[in-house]
């Protein structure tokens, strides 16, 4: 039950969309328990980002969102997973990302809570 | 100081939003102490999403966002009440919808903090 | 390490957003330990959004992410002078603003997580 959706201030080919979409579906195999068949992934292409009072570079901001808890090490491999696939498939420096994590404790799906 | 927000990867009509934001309305009284005189609606359609790594299908995130807490079985019953929601005014069938709650302790509304 | 995002139902100019980024990038300092120098902005203009049922007046929803904690002290200046720049730049009512707090334990930056 993870989502992962990611805000950037660049356009998004259908083709960029589907190449990080199953790379994100192997990354969250870093953490246990997740895989791509519970996964969702969201895209928010041409967004307005600001990062330290300027917005005259690629920008992303992604949030992981997974139902119940996640290992500071699973943590620690996903961060550096997504950024390298942002890096590679959208040219977006490492260090103009940032990912934030959430983890909740009610999640539904098909009508009920897990 | 609830705030229900729908990504959805179908186009809404002001009629479906009018329809479903009502019907939220409603449903938000599940939780104890909740209501529609306290609730902010927001939609997204036309969404980017994928779910199990595919986007030929209707699908939703929906996230419920309330200060403070509410129990479980509550939550349970908005859940169902939800995703009925969607499948009846959208047709998304309900194991293609996530729900996803979070429970906020920092609040504010005109200039202060609850 | 903080992320500021506005979803409202007006539109924004480029000016209006430079002016709103730059005044929450003052803001920020309200919370110790946070400035402009890590600060994240977003926005989302023209966004679908009802309070009490109706759309018929200016509204705003605005996410505050930061990572780790912050005092209620902090965070009541902080509402109040983010409610108060909505107010000035963009005529919305401080009781139509919600401003909504999320203290993250978990964020990446740089290919890390802090």
């Amino acid at each position: 039950m993870p989502f992962i959706n990611s805000k950037v201030n660049v356009a998004l080919s259908e083709e960029e969309k589907e190449l990080i979409k199953d790379k994100l579906g192997q990354a969250i195999s870093l953490i246990q328990g997740k895989s791509e068949s519970w996964l969702m992934v969201g895209f928010e292409d041409n967004y307005s980002l600001y990062f330290k009072g300027k917005n005259n570079t690629k920008l992303a901001f992604i949030e992981v969102k997974i139902f119940g808890h996640a290992s500071d090490r699973d943590l620690d491999h996903l961060t550096a997973e997504i950024s390298r696939i942002f890096k590679e498939v959208l040219g977006i420096a490492q260090d103009k990302i940032y990912i934030k994590y959430e983890e909740a404790e009610h999640w539904g799906w098909n009508g009920a809570n897990f």
